[in-house]
């Protein structure tokens, strides 16, 4: 039945497309888990704190569908070079991607579990790197989708001033706990919210490392530069 | 020149071979990682603390070769069902490897930056989940090296004890801090070393599951038994 073969067997190019959709669809979803986790911390948003958690197992069940897809195309179509590179990109940025979305997830339930209420502290530090690592996301997402090298280079060079937001962070809440013990338990959740978006920062950095590599065939240099070098934290490792 | 030939043209099961010797050495390389930074900060070991980051290099580079072999399985070779999902599962294992190199050097580097001279501060419940931790990254390897499902299965189902660990080493830290405020600066250290070990259990369940995947073709139930339910951490979150 040959008209059926033409409605069931998709062509290559479809299938790839599907499969870029598919990322395009996740990395969205991630995005958006991230600006809630912002608003979550930031401006006490209570609705953004549920949201987060909430699309965790739609992130979950793409990854696997990106998965299945990506193992489908190397099995029956044998992709070579430039195809072949992004289909494993895909498979490496999807757990990126899935992790982001963890983290995410985490900074909202964690908002939820402390207040600030009569405590004099700032989160102004907070909201600036929240946005950075927002927007550096969002153009890593992009770069995914356009396979743009360029624009992940930029990405991946900009995570510095996140490790340096980070540093800042991590002094400044030390200050806090140690002037008044009430500020330790707030303060405790805050260092976490900071390490997690620094991490969201460290995964953007690797989903631009594998656009690098899909598109160009070449990797970036194994160390990248790093903010916060003089800081007693460990925002040195990677 | 058939001679050449017969030296050059590895045959399909020696490079799967190969990779799998790959996938075993960096396991062995990344065990020794953590097992570095558990002496590192139970027994104030400089050596080992030196050692786990100065093991970084070898571990992305491996990642690198792994990957660069498994492109080369995939195109050249064209492997089905088992294989094809042993290969694919191996990209993504390296990934859970090599973050789990990091966070043992950032452990490691981390033991170094604070002391407990003075400070009645007790690492047993920390010293108890490294081994855990530790022991269930053994395990893990194994399955991964033997393709063991069942062995797998345990890891996945044992991580639930790091999660308990971990939340009362979290609440255990936060009193510390609230009893003398000279505690705060060391107890920020030891709550991000607990918080790594928990992140290293995490990847350890990461692993199993596509050991499970590649060995049966069936994913492990999505929601993973968890402990340390009725923390104010995030230990509930993935």
């Amino acid at each position: 039945m040959p008209t059926d073969s033409v409605h069931t067997v998709k062509s290559y190019e479809q299938e790839l497309d599907r499969m870029r959709a598919m990322m395009a669809r996740m990395g969205g979803i991630v995005e958006s888990q991230v600006a809630q986790a912002v608003a979550a911390v930031t401006e006490h948003d209570e609705e953004a704190a549920q949201a987060a958690p909430a699309q965790d197992p739609q992130v979950d069940l793409l990854e696997r569908d990106v998965e299945a897809l990506a193992i489908r195309l190397l099995a029956l179509r044998s992709p070579m070079a430039g195809d072949l590179r992004e289909i494993v990109a895909a498979l490496k940025i999807t757990g990126d991607l899935e992790r982001i979305g963890d983290y995410a997830a985490s900074i909202a339930r964690r908002s939820q579990r402390f207040d600030l209420v009569d405590r004099q502290i700032s989160l102004s530090g907070l909201r600036s790197m929240g946005r950075l690592v927002q927007e550096n996301l969002r153009r890593v997402i992009d770069a995914v989708t356009q396979q743009d090298a360029d624009r992940a280079t930029e990405v991946w060079q900009a995570d510095r001033e996140v490790d340096e937001y980070y540093t800042a962070m991590f002094r400044e809440l030390v200050t806090y706990m140690m002037e008044d013990p009430r500020n330790i338990s707030p303060c405790t959740h805050l260092l976490f919210i900071a390490k997690n978006f620094e991490r969201i920062g460290d995964h953007t950095t690797n989903i631009a490392e594998r656009v690098y590599y899909a598109v160009t065939g070449d990797n970036l240099p194994a160390v990248r530069p790093r903010g916060g070098l003089s800081t007693g934290d460990d925002a040195v490792a990677r």
